[in-house]
């Protein structure tokens, strides 16, 4: 695999998108919007090569179609596209339906079925539960047992690059006997891992089963009204503090170009139930970043955490998921819950790497930030390294907008 | 309207039905599945007669075109059927495309967007949070101000009719150290009234916006596993105890046929902040039942409450919904919370009519309930009492199924 190369030049140096990678998305270079694959610093325009598929997988721009059908086509298309990529035979023919990224603009690379978060980063649960429980009290009594997760709202997410408005709500501070409808203060990212289910189920799937389910993955920022949340969760966890937006990135990276970096997940302190234990490592090294530009300033790496902190896989999320006899269904989204490593400049939300606003993180500029202010624009990027290539995931970056002004309406 | 009269005769006796209802299901009769109109007891083939509306609407066996085309569509569709249902004039060409319910099965009547749900019974949360927390921490500290709700499953939304099984999950007694993988042995209900968005929204919208925005209601009843509940939901929340299956009626009683019960929601013991006040009543006036058949035995009414005991009104809620600025979608479903009233005979889950299964339900054959027992079949009824007519809702019933066999992988 290393030595394999494209004949699209831009794909074998400093790139994301290597022949090894292939991504998927749905790019718009003011021709419509259409389904491509990312190679070097171009999109294959998919539609307008012979890809081998039945054209109605393509009817419309989105990858549900693919997803639909199954792990054989998934197979036979990564197979096809290698081919025409790499062989200097096919280059005529395809050099003509490459597009610039640059000159492009991406959107939804699926329609979202249903979106479901999870929590299990263990060094974020412990430093959340620290700050609000005690250090003592940290972890969830089910948490070593349990991946934990929730249903988030499907119709928030939105592809890299969509402005995020910081929203509204309700938030009552400690010394206040009643709450207040008030922007959020306390607005903040969560540096993610996303699942995207490729084929369905109805009843109880096997760990083993649900890996084979997952077409593939990007990298997720699950936006967080810290406030809101705070003042809502109690007793039916989080709903609108999460609300907002859930902003992926525009490339689903297929769960075979993530074949040579799985890992096992962190050994065990409590035993598993049998239908949570992995028959494999199901889990994948790849580096993760949180980068922070203010409105006017450059760009600052405030975060490097490694998706290989997740306690609970997508897979062992995904089983337990069908546990009640839930269906999944084709496009679902699981978040992984927020990565965050041992130390503190490894932590994948701010209220972590400032410690609930306490230790405000200083930016090389002279600025601090608490949580995110208006203009900030945040990208988180994430890579898994191999022998001389990396399989990257594209920026999965938003804008904070300043709140709507207040309506009459809810006014006093 | 209490004097019009339908020439479906059945459409003026005894009967969900009347004209003054006109609800909207999906139905097959052995032909194929399609959108149909219940008149007494009967149900109108509404493709198949001049209802005036643009066929398109009508491709695809579910409300949500329908809901699209938005409130003077919602409008003259009423106004046509009702035209037709009572004059005799269209009787000749109206009357060969009746079909008889009882010889027709329903059919989920629209294609759920996203399922979210609330917690608006203030006598449910008070008995819920009296067992869990104690008479003094009853009512959570928010629960005064805000809406409260959390996500919901959109794939576990099944009509009535469809036998729900039970699940498996991962429970742990309080005098046991580590969880188990059972199946869940509280298995319940929850006597629910849900909303249906007709009309999206991006952004913020009053509660006056809201209540527009609602096409319909059904009957809801939102199967929870207590036991897999109380060892998953802190802190994000119910998650698989309710992913089971939520059964809903299958007639979508329009927001027009209701318009006669509307009432006010309670009076408030804390003010509202603006974004959540009622400019007019949006709550409705609607007698509920819940019946309880034992696998072999009668049918017995097990409760009885009413819709005007919740505190907040699907307008109100689904304003809440909006204020994070969450994209609200045609087909969404908002459930609006177990609707228990004051007394003991009028809560509306087993959890509180046998009080966590300390006091079991005694029924009349000499059998005893505190949850749900493998074949009882399980039916919410409801209905509008106007002057010489009501306006109902159909059956909401499902019966439990045992839980299937542990799966090998599932075995230790």
């Amino acid at each position: 695999m290393t030595e394999m190369k494209s004949w699209v030049s831009s794909a074998n140096g400093d790139t994301d998108f290597p022949i090894q990678n292939l991504p998927y998305g749905v790019f718009d270079d003011g021709r419509g919007a259409r389904m491509g694959v990312a190679i070097g610093a171009m999109i294959l325009d998919l539609g307008a090569v012979d890809h081998g598929l039945d054209p109605a997988l393509l009817a419309e721009p989105a990858w549900n179609r693919v997803m639909e059908a199954g792990p054989q086509v998934w197979a036979q298309l990564r197979a096809r596209l290698t081919e025409l990529l790499s062989d200097e035979g096919h280059r005529a023919a395809v050099e003509p339906h490459l597009v610039a990224q640059s000159k492009s603009r991406m959107l939804m690379p699926f329609r979202v079925a249903e979106y479901t978060d999870f929590y299990a980063g263990k060094h974020h649960a412990t430093n959340v539960g620290t700050m609000f429980r005690g250090a003592e009290n940290a972890l969830p009594a089910n948490w070593l047992s349990v991946p934990i997760g929730y249903n988030g709202r499907a119709s928030s997410v939105v592809v890299s690059g969509t402005p995020v408005t910081r929203p509204w709500g309700q938030v009552k501070g400690p010394d206040e006997d009643l709450p207040r409808f008030s922007p959020s203060q306390r607005f903040d990212i969560e540096l993610e891992f996303g699942a995207i289910v490729g084929q369905p189920s109805q009843g109880m799937v096997s760990v083993a089963q649900a890996d084979e389910m997952i077409f593939g993955y990007v990298l997720l920022n699950d936006w967080s009204a810290r406030d809101i949340q705070a003042w809502e969760y109690v007793p039916l966890g989080p709903f609108q503090a999460k609300a907002t937006a859930t902003t992926i990135s525009p490339w689903i990276v297929t769960r075979a170009a993530l074949e040579p970096f799985r890992v096992g997940t962190p050994e065990r302190e409590r035993p598993l139930l049998p239908y949570l234990r992995e028959p494999r490592p199901m889990n994948y090294q790849i580096d993760l970043e949180v980068a922070l530009r203010p409105k006017s300033g450059a760009e600052y790496v405030i975060s490097r955490s490694d998706t290989a902190y997740l306690y609970y896989s997508a897979a062992q999320q995904l089983a337990h998921h069908t546990t009640s006899g839930c269906a999944m269904r084709v496009g679902d989204l699981l978040g992984s819950g927020t990565i965050s490593g041992a130390d503190k400049d490894s932590r994948g939300s701010l209220l972590e790497l400032s410690w609930g606003g306490k230790e405000p993180l200083e930016l090389p500029d002279g600025q601090t930030r608490s949580f995110v202010e208006d203009g900030d624009t945040l990208t988180l990027r994430g890579a898994a390294k191999g022998d001389g290539y990396r399989i990257g995931f594209g920026d999965c970056a938003g804008q904070v907008l300043p709140a709507v002004e207040l309506p009459d309406w809810a006014q006093e």
